[in-house]
């Protein structure tokens, strides 16, 4: 039985007490059959989510190691020095870097809670516990306002009628409430345009199907789904005006890693005329990597294809290549959509142009 | 608990007794998990069994197709006279010709029955199913002789230490015992080449994953598994130097049907300057057809997209496109390797000319 309940109900994250609280996420491994929520009241459990996707999506898994950050400190004793809060403080941020290598957002946001430490002018660990709490806060309200405005952004490329395809899930689960690729459809859609989406259904963990079909269906927004072997074939029947998806971690140079799948997608819409977006916060660039091959490419049990749903589908003992990622390189991109405005075309000047 | 058997102890499509004998074949589905023979005598539980794709491939449909015939015409009467007998016939081939729409082999199998029963000259109805029944073993035989020359051809373009890629599966499965496109790899590795294949695992029913990847390892050769997401990719890092895959129907002009997912596929192959080829038999020629336009194409229940590995993975009510094959035209295919040789180019008067 799948409960649909209204997304407004439900918080991908969310933060439960005070200083000894706890952070709250959805279980997104279980959706959209069960919506069960996960009370992480240590940072062990912090890092298993992130690590077994429980929590996903780029700026969704900056906001948990922020609030993560904060958690591991809570082991603290009341007594404790400023030294042994550094001490701890690098032990939790090397432990949850060590949990998934891509998603540039959750390095962008433990350091961001190191520096804010180093800022504090105070030998008060707890005082210190209460602005890196601030901080992981302002990360996650900054997170709204960032996905707000890349729909507004980018909702100004489609047009009414239109159809849209997207790879994996860049919505309100993959971020604080409103996702980024998605985004730019709920703004659409709440500027009063109808469109219509197909959403690739992602494999090996079907987060579009999971999680994508889920959110749209939620926002009323029209959408078929398909596997991500029918994306050219959709393109080639003229279906398609326009592909936008989400990214882990951009170069310098525009070239964007995200869900494996998408490089596919962007061939093909290059092949058929397609303008292909990206939409993701200027946090996921990491301007300390030149170009896409430098980007870290997390590979993964090869469960998730043998073994995925709780059925074996291959042969014991077959050999699995399972990238997680893939690069899409800028070339193949029309333009970045951020919060600040959209990158296009996509270059090395235009990029540092929005970043700076 | 997966039972891996060698491949020469299994026969996809084999006959069983005399004239009330019945069409035994593995039930595909159930691959690799179970290997379950199925006892097909009642036409309907052959129809049944190439709409529910536990027989499947062009070559094997055909065969499962003519073999059905003789056991649709067990039901007749000792005392039937020809005018029965036709109209038994013509009830048959119109019923298995309802299974499925777009493996010509289907139609060119059944065709080729009632040709031959149109050219018996007798009026003894016993006769005529003994010419149809060694008809369909004709077939049956002729296909184990059109998959080892499709290898034979197509193992010239396959070098020592090369890697390659496939699509869905044209093993030995998808005929009477060698394959299409793996006839190709099993050719080459006969021959004492050492090869590596990418099998993509091929979504909706994983017939990549279940069917590809397991003939392959038990032939000893080299394989991979990799979700069809990650084809583009393989080919975008340099490690592919081929792709070969079958095909359903082929148009007069050389556009060719196949499993989903293949044509985007070929736009990638073409998009990284990799040779896309497609092997098959002669009789999966639809010179009817000017081009793939006209190829019919089939579409499935939802439910192999969103239920299909015993667990829901999607929305309840989510909208479905599920087509079961898409085209790839002509131009993005290298050649096309059949049992008297390989078209390539591929244009309308090389298909007429090797057909001719």
């Amino acid at each position: 039985m799948i409960t649909i309940m209204s997304h407004s109900n439900i918080e991908t994250l969310s933060w439960h007490g005070d200083r000894l609280g706890s952070l709250n996420m959805i279980d997104q491994t279980l959706l959209p059959a069960e919506i069960k929520i996960i009370e992480c009241q240590n940072v062990e459990t912090v890092w298993e989510a992130i690590k077994m996707l429980r929590v996903r999506g780029a700026p969704a898994i900056g906001i948990a190691a922020a609030y993560g950050v904060c958690i591991g400190l809570q082991t603290l004793s009341a007594d404790a020095d400023l030294s042994a809060f550094r001490n701890r403080l690098n032990e939790v941020t090397d432990y949850l870097a060590s949990s998934r290598p891509t998603a540039v957002n959750l390095f962008w946001a433990l350091d961001r809670m190191k520096a804010k430490a180093e800022s504090v002018d105070t030998q008060n660990v707890s005082e210190i516990w209460e602005v890196l709490f601030a901080e992981a806060k302002a990360i996650h309200e900054e997170d709204r306002h960032i996905c707000r405005s890349i729909g507004r952004f980018g909702q100004e490329l489609v047009k009414d009628g239109s159809t849209w395809l997207t790879h994996c899930n860049a919505g309100g689960l993959a971020t604080a409430d409103y996702g980024t690729a998605l985004a730019v459809f709920f703004a659409a859609t709440d500027s009063g345009k109808k469109i219509h989406v197909y959403a690739d259904e992602t494999r090996p963990l079907l987060q579009g199907a999971r999680l994508t079909a889920w959110e749209l269906i939620q926002r009323g927004i029209d959408v078929t789904l398909i596997c991500d072997s029918m994306a050219a074939l959709v393109m080639r029947q003229g279906k398609i005006d326009g592909v936008v998806v989400g990214a882990d971690r951009i170069a310098a140079n525009g070239d964007a890693a995200n869900k494996i799948g998408t490089y596919g997608v962007a061939v093909s819409a290059k092949a058929h005329g397609v303008p292909f977006y990206v939409a993701a916060p200027t946090s996921t660039f990491d301007l300390s990597l030149s170009d896409g091959s430098e980007i870290p490419i997390e590979e993964r049990s090869a469960d998730e294809i043998c073994n995925g749903f709780g059925k074996r589908t291959a042969p014991e003992g077959v050999k699995v290549y399972n990238p997680a990622f893939d690069v899409t390189p800028a070339e193949l991109i029309a333009g970045i959509i951020t919060e600040r405005g959209i990158i296009s075309p996509v270059n090395r000047q235009n990029v540092e142009k929005m970043l700076s």
